[in-house]
């Protein structure tokens, strides 16, 4: 599949509605990670930014628009690399879309070092079961380990870049096990729906020939009190001010 | 130097009075660390929990306290393994001390294996400045490498038997890389001194043979408010609990 049919798109409007993305109706649908993933990469203006697998391109678009930085996105799946193109165009902001794979990528972007990398690697491993829409199994199953993806934003990051990452909590451990000897400075933010429960995911932040020592920070909140109570929404005021309003998440100095 | 002078020795209650610790009045004391890491161990009543670098016994001693477990301390300075057998002693408690190196644990310890092993190795790295004191310095400096603990813990365990471990945060990376493959059910509990701020020390409990994945638990928080407003203590009712009423600290099932 080269193109998805214009009606099986959806364009849902991310940042307040300050951003528009078009994405597929069923398939890989992006929520709210890529927006925390686009909050916490501290991106200038003008700066080269690297996604890899950036699927419709939510969170690279929702940075460039924040900072105005140049991005660059790199996705295996052509439909969602015409997307993130069409997503780029259509928000205003600077950006290119390479395809290709993760774990391979093209010698012309290997040739290059960026000033940032994010990424939002699948969540699921290799032995997960399939989901039923090929679309959506790619962008959610591991067939890149996560090591390599690690390794590639890594290579591909300037001396003092950064690389972010969000993923599911249970691979922190190979998170700051691939970047250890290789960057520094790792500040890890746990993300946890309700302040007092368990963090699901993790931001992981590292600079690369950082030399300060690994730091947990605070977890941030996403939803205010002990439990949904209403059919409404309930997001912290955090949460309301990087989903809604397109700000920064902090990371300590 | 094999025994403190009469003099140059405290005696300290912990858990509300309940444990009184005689330690060096200068040299390595106990602060809450050690009853942190009491707390978090799971131990029952009559199991074999192995103390690695257990100084004057703070943490095994306050640990049988609570779960009536059989405490062995090893301690490479013979000084402090002395007193650590006197604790045992005065608090009635089941235990023994084993003067050793954690990197060359004698034969008969190597022979045997534990339900739970805990340990609260030093702090600061070996290149770190020295401390003026003989006994601080070894009780605070690494010359034993992390990785050598945490490979001396996971030898001594039976299967489904628990390690934990509380240390600076800075060290979380090296903590969890020397696990993989080797211990899984990892838990990392993060100990905050106040709502909102970093964690400075982690506590992380993992089971030999445990097939869960790694959770990164909601801060302990150890005091109230935004900052020390009063010369009283102010402790978080969850400290209260653990520090003065000797109560254990919660893991997720």
């Amino acid at each position: 599949m080269s193109q998805f049919a214009e009606d099986a798109l959806t364009h849902d409007g991310f940042l307040g509605g300050a951003v528009t993305i078009s994405q597929p109706r069923s398939g890989y649908r992006a929520a709210t990670d890529p927006v925390w993933l686009a909050a916490s990469c501290t991106a200038g203006a003008g700066e080269a930014v690297l996604e890899l697998g950036c699927g419709a391109g939510t969170a690279m678009v929702c940075l460039a628009h924040r900072t105005r930085a140049k991005v660059t996105g790199v996705e295996v799946q052509s439909a969602y690399a015409a997307l993130a193109r069409r997503n780029i165009a259509a928000n205003g902001v600077v950006g290119e879309v390479v395809e290709g794979d993760v774990g391979q990528l093209p010698p012309h972007l290997r040739a290059r070092s960026f000033d940032h990398v994010i990424f939002n690697p699948p969540y699921f491993a290799p032995t997960s079961v399939a989901a039923d829409d090929e679309g959506r199994d790619v962008a959610h199953r591991e067939a890149t380990p996560l090591a390599v993806w690690m390794d590639t934003a890594l290579r591909r990051l300037r001396p003092k870049g950064t690389l972010t990452i969000i993923h599911r909590t249970e691979n922190l451990d190979r998170i700051l096990t691939e970047l250890q000897g290789r960057a520094g400075s790792v500040q890890v933010r746990p993300l946890a729906a309700r302040a007092g429960r368990m963090a699901d995911r993790v931001l992981v932040r590292a600079i690369k020939t950082g030399r300060a020592p690994l730091r947990l920070l605070a977890p941030a909140v996403v939803h205010d009190g002990a439990e949904h109570l209403a059919d409404r929404p309930d997001f912290s005021s955090l949460a309301e001010g990087i989903l809604r309003r397109g700000e920064a998440l902090r990371w300590e100095v």
